[in-house]
């Protein structure tokens, strides 16, 4: 499928989808809460690297000229002072006037270059979202935006944690280097059958947890700060751009 | 020198001072138009890479912990509605309580790594500023902050051109790769010997100019989008970081 027919029609996760394409995470606020959102992606880049930002109430990004933000996502989430109301496949009638958009890089855009290096993604293999979970580590606030770092996980052959490093850490605009990789409990995480948003995966003998900077984390913040209104994708249900993912290697 | 020690006492341009550290850009605006400058930043990462941003007021930053921005830079600029007034080399008496401060990547943090590969720094050797230039692109506007791209040259010889841009490439924090290398018209610039900040570079023989987006376009955004107040440093006089120059390599 190219971008625009998963824009089109997709309903699900989306990773594996219009593969050699970069996905993005979404987080819209009301305009006076933008300053302290894109002071805390400023502040926290590894979860929040932002690949691109839109004047109020405008609705298209340079990302993917004919794409319409309120639309084309798979799934969205209505927030309310940090309460999760609704997840519409369409968002249109949420949308304001007022809200700023922003659009953060995510990890599915360095999957094809962890498969060219050999690095087999069991999640997609298994035909599930990919796994993630908040960590007990705090992000650096910013203005009224605060909240823990929540991060995706992927179990990688103990011999290949080093090239799976190596390849994602060319790729800093979609979360770069791991965070971590090993024991789930160095980042506060109890267990791994037991994501906090979505699937658990299944390891192969000899995999090993690898746990990346995920775009979710301006939801956790969400939760945290409590903004009066929000508008984010569904995890794992991510805006596919027109931007090819080797533009973001480095 | 330590860093410390530049931040004490140096009052000049600050190229190969503190080697090994990194160097930044300092813009510092009212409360009111830090938006626009944080978008303008985001828009356009390779002139305006963000290192840190303060809170409004403050003037120590996490680059450098006992570091005071507004005495601790060789020679500032104080800015009022794009006309430049004073050029102090202490900006205490001009700061103000509702300032932001943008600490934004410099060049000069590539240099060391540059000196390792072999690459000769000609402006450097002859004890003067970089020479940088107002070129004819103009930046992705955000809010009430427009301007050309600004960009730092540096004389490479022409079988190392290509070790230049692999080097820097690496450090996107501190302006990354070339934007240009030959022909200066390419970018508008009619005389070298000319530059609109720094000193003249004499080249040697086989030498071919290489661009690099500089961290003086927030200048040069001041001059075009007058905001009614700024305080930024001096080009070529820069804020000497505590932070190691290779912590920006990828």
């Amino acid at each position: 499928m190219t971008p625009e027919e998963v824009r089109r029609t997709a309903h699900g996760p989306t990773a594996g989808l219009a593969p050699g394409y970069a996905q993005a995470n979404l987080i819209a606020v009301p305009r006076d809460w933008a300053y302290d959102v894109l002071l805390f992606a400023q502040r926290n880049p590894k979860p929040c690297p932002v690949l691109d930002v839109t004047d109020p109430g405008v609705r298209t990004t340079v990302l993917a000229e004919h794409a319409d933000l309120a639309r084309d996502i798979p799934r969205y989430r209505i927030w309310e002072h940090g309460e999760l109301k609704v997840e519409p496949t369409d968002a249109t009638d949420h949308w304001r006037d007022d809200l700023v958009a922003f659009l953060i890089g995510c990890s599915f855009t360095f999957e094809s270059a962890l498969r060219r290096a050999g690095v087999p993604l069991r999640y997609v293999d298994q035909g599930r979202n990919v796994p993630m979970y908040v960590t007990d580590r705090e992000c650096r606030p910013a203005g009224r935006i605060h909240g823990p770092l929540v991060v995706s996980m992927r179990y990688v052959p103990v011999d290949q944690v080093h090239t799976a490093h190596a390849t994602t850490a060319r790729m800093p605009a979609v979360h770069g280097a791991p965070v971590h990789a090993g024991n789930p409990r160095d980042l506060g995480i109890k267990d791994l059958d037991h994501p906090d948003f979505g699937d658990p995966t299944t390891p192969e003998p000899g995999d090993v947890p690898v746990f990346w900077a995920c775009g979710v984390t301006p939801q956790a913040a969400v939760m945290a700060s409590k903004p009066p209104f929000a508008i984010t994708h569904a995890p794992g249900h991510m805006f596919v751009t027109d931007v090819r993912d080797d533009h973001y290697t480095i």
